[in-house]
């Protein structure tokens, strides 16, 4: 039996990794270990220990990693803290195979920690390419990963054709987030919105809104600030009901709290409320019962379209990326943001697209996971 | 007028970047910031600042950051402590580009810490491929890195065609431990060797000797005392000179001077000399002396190759670099170690080979980091 | 000339020995050195940075050393990471005195530092007692200096008679904070207010108002939320006009925020306002211009009863100290509060009293600074 | 049944505390958990673990946390690690009680941490005055701890008297270590040497032998070589058979190992030999059999005074300690170590001294930890 430890370092994290977990706990080859670290468990980030649990999953190891501040240093000594307490988690525990997902500049721990310690690595979301300083962290931690488990057929390609890796250890078998959107049942946000508080204005869910989620994009967080302005300005004028989610930890995430502090304060009239976290299934609902989404969350790309939900993504954080029909690009412009989402008003829906997946990703990452070789020997590069 | 920072690990990055180092100090255009940590700061490794100061350069930052052990856990924490300690120094003195060189574990710390904190990286022999674990972290370094200096043209067509980096910012130009044995001039053994002192046998330097360098392969590191026993049996019983170098700190280093320690206490009458460190030219004349280098430095590979000495490649952890003239590659096995070095003692030397560098490395890296364009945005791979 | 250094870890710190940094500063024998880490370089917290720049000092370190985190577990990693980063600035700077303030639970980072590395430790507030837990971190800290500036007659006696120090290195000198309201000119809070934003009410500050901060006390900092329950009720019952404080950086402070944020939302139509940070010049005026102050800040006794300000202080925090005229002691309880704060208000206010120092407590503090006998050794206690 | 946790930082620590252990695993009302950090899990160091499990005690922890180097600033960075890994221990397996043995730097590590997360914290050896830097380390851990097992009365009255500490959670139990001198059978040092190996000459243990051990005094940690040389300056012209162990972990071993080394190089036919470490029970039999101890290891006081072993005591590191009448306090100075070792040899033995412990320690300790009653508020001190 193989004991697989799955990292988590925050709330998107999770929604991204959840379906292979539970298909990993539902197998009698596979004993599932759960690590929460950095900001998954930070309350004004969204612990996500307490949904992991009602999913009915045990936390096994909680790690305070984070290192408060909103310069880049933050994330360099977070990236140290995960270090040192991921490599004493591998030592005492001995897992055969450490999971880690995406990009986060934290992520990395992860995959330093089990490479270096002789753990094979297995790599979600690898071979993505967006345009944003996450290219770097992706590929980087591609490099030291065994096993990966890219989203998109273009993903596996890039991973094979331009990453070197060899194509025996890529498998291509899409998102586990669109399992999540795949199989979660529709629920009215009213009814959603029944569990969660949130600040700000109070909306009338029967009627329609915009769901917004705009992170800092950390090649440029100084200007993180005016980025986020762009979009309050836009969602302001258009006066339009508005789900707007918290940004999560990264430099410049604290000039984007403060912006929307201070808009609250401001506006007591807007149209907007503020909510800090959202479980994954009740994520689906709200995105797919919204109007559009707005802003630069991976998710208005991935999920968005699966579910056929029109997007309007700011900015370059997501720029890269494979397009897709459902996905308008706009510059952080008030104006520009306006007009995409007024468009995309009008658009109401798009054919579902299964670029990111068919909502298998979870059971076949758990199906290759107990059955794969396993090796700390990567083939070398052969040119 | 730029501040370039060169992180310095240990004894052996030193002399891999000592001429960029000087001809950067020559440059008015440049300001040279010397940063070093990890085992450079270590005396049983090899004090490198002392050698640093004797050339005449400053040390600017001293890093106390390793993590005392034989076992991974040390490498993933030693590189924590890294971060830590980098990303104080780059906060405080913000330098306009960060060189990092080769593939050394805590290596990639150099390389998380400036890139998250929106510094250019540069790298040195970027895209070789040896075939063990050191390629993960070579490869993942270059992935986060902004200006790649590779060392051979190989190592260039890796970087661009296998690792998807942009040919505009890779900058084929030897590498710089070639300019040291381009620029040194002969000296005997026998007078290098009265600045050093040494333990074990009296050997005299009138004579021939081989040069013996084996580290511990961290994939395999528990085998490192049996992989170390093969080379000592087969020295010493061709009963001629040696001199042979210490370890340097990997996981496993401790297996192997535990064995060189017992073998030194049990085997009074070998021809063994342990050294612990040789300044870089020193180095290169010792190496250049010898009848044939044994072991897995790269040394004997790369500066090897251009000095014409013969060189036996032993085990994998060089295993799958370009195959040179000079060399022969065998396993952990003292009957095939002692019948190559019996060839290569007939070989006497080999034509030079400019693989590696033809002695400009140091000059043609200071031209590019004093004028290159500077960006941490890459360019997303395009496929 | 002596280099001083002085390790300021948040905004309290900083009123408490800024008058003996400025008279360091005049003198032609101390070079000052000013480290500002931990909570002081949070803007949640109250940046420290800016304000100390604004009085005209500079800041020659800034550690990033805060370890987020509501739990206990975060206060001993936020004081390993100042172990890290302290040990680092002595090594580089190597400082002849390190000045540390008081007894929060970081500052033992700095005595440790220190006393480790052979840098006489100079110690403020050392021998008195409170009868909470920082009682245990200043007696501790006591116990690794070398010089003791206490504060008051009474701690000067504790740290002789029952803490084992050397006569010869202790010194009432008086609180440094006792110089700031000694030396601040009146200002009415209407004029300092227009320097300041806040959150919440909209205060007549020509009417009287009541000052309140209450921090989380550690020993049970899970009761934080009920605790500043009782005080928020009896200032919401008595719909006095209230100047509010946010917490500092403690286990139990994120139970304290998020109450009080609640409260805001829920409480509309409250009197109070929330205020993050004033400068020390505003805070003594904003104390002395109030009706009383409540809460558990040692300000309530210490500059409170140089000012004749009347306090009520609420629960453990601070009540082991000297018993002052100014000040009633109540339980966590609204009713007890409420009843202390009708008496305060009637007593107007209470005569100077100077228990706490004279005005004259950081002349004192240079002087002893630039010519004490400096030594790592203490004399071992003798019974 | 209460978890008691014993946190071991290196092979002294542990023959200190072994028989409170193994009492402890002997009731029904305790279970115990044994943590081993910092140079016990160092091979150079004496590994601890092995011993301890040799004994029958599971190790459930073991933690990395030694930065390697021989200046003060590693012994810093090894306590800030000693925090880092403790807490998460402490946050995971919840503890009633931690111990932590006497006064090593990294010592305190346990006891803030401990102390921080309001886990009840026993302290053994407090109270005891030695004069050397740990004088200061080993208060601190008493006003941070909340149980006292002092060795002896003095410390007692030194912990109520002079360090203010509340006589209810003080118990006078004696030293743990002479419980071990008092159980262990004798043995012949000829038959427990056929289980050591050692480096150096080859003695007869059926003659008469010398023990050395003498550590760095970090106060003075620069002058470590000189010191050392005296020591072995007077051995070597005595010409008597010697075992030496090597020191321990602290600033200026390196310098001392150095020495060591330098000196077996060179002096090949000295009648000395050099051990790493002895298992409790043996190094209690080679202390009872040897004709004198030498150096500045505190069992040339406590367990040599209950054995009545004549002891040279050199230098200032134990200078403090209560005067027994086995002990010869000289400088380092050769000549003086020469004339009391003489002096020493004459004498032959002294009668035995119960002034640190009667044998009954450990079980004393174990009925204490089980019964007393747990708070984590300490009574301020009154005076």
């Amino acid at each position: 039996m193989r004991k697989i430890c799955f990292v988590i370092n925050n709330r998107a994290n999770y929604a991204r990794i959840k379906s292979a977990i539970r298909e990993c706990t539902l197998r009698n080859d596979i004993k599932v270990q759960i690590v929460v670290g950095a900001s998954g468990l930070i309350d004004r980030f969204g612990d996500v220990v307490e949904i992991i649990k009602k999913d009915g999953f045990e936390v096994n190891e909680k790690l305070h990693t984070v290192v408060e501040g909103n310069e880049p240093i933050s994330m360099v000594k977070t990236t140290a803290m995960s270090l040192l307490s991921l490599s004493e988690v591998f030592y005492r525990t001995n897992p055969d195979i450490v999971v880690t997902v995406a990009d986060r500049f934290e992520t990395i721990a992860t995959a330093i920690a089990a490479s270096y310690m002789n753990i094979p690595l297995a790599h979600t979301q690898g071979g993505e390419i967006t345009g944003s300083i996450d290219d770097n962290v992706r590929h980087a931690i591609t490099k030291l990963a065994h096993i990966h488990f890219p989203a998109t057929k273009k993903a596996e390609e890039v991973l094979i054709n331009n990453l070197g890796e060899n194509p025996e250890c890529v498998f291509h078998v899409g998102c586990p987030s669109i399992d999540i959107a795949h199989e979660t049942k529709g629920e009215t946000t009213k009814s959603i919105m029944t569990r969660y508080s949130g600040v700000g204005a109070d909306l009338d869910f029967e009627k329609p809104y915009i769901l917004v989620s705009q992170h800092s994009d950390t090649l440029e967080y100084a200007k993180a600030k005016e980025q986020i302005s762009a979009t309050l300005e836009s969602i302001n004028s258009l006066q339009y009901q508005c789900v707007w989610l918290w940004p999560n930890m990264d430099s410049g995430s604290d000039f984007i709290s403060k912006k929307l502090r201070e808009f609250r304060e401001n506006n007591q009239n807007s149209k907007i409320r503020f909510y800090k976290n959202f479980e994954p299934q009740d994520y689906i609902n709200i995105l797919r019962n919204s109007t559009c989404i707005v802003g630069n969350s991976s998710s208005g790309i991935r999920e968005a379209s699966y579910l056929g939900t029109p997007s309007v993504n700011v900015g370059e954080r997501q720029r890269g990326r494979v397009k897709l029909s459902n996905v308008i690009d706009v510059a952080y412009n008030s104006r520009e943001i306006t007009e995409a989402i007024k468009v995309q008003i009008l658009a109401k829906s798009y054919a579902q697209d299964l670029t990111y997946g068919d909502g298998t990703s979870g059971r076949q990452i758990a199906e290759i996971l107990a059955t794969c070789k396993l090796s700390v020997k990567k083939n070398p590069i052969s040119n």
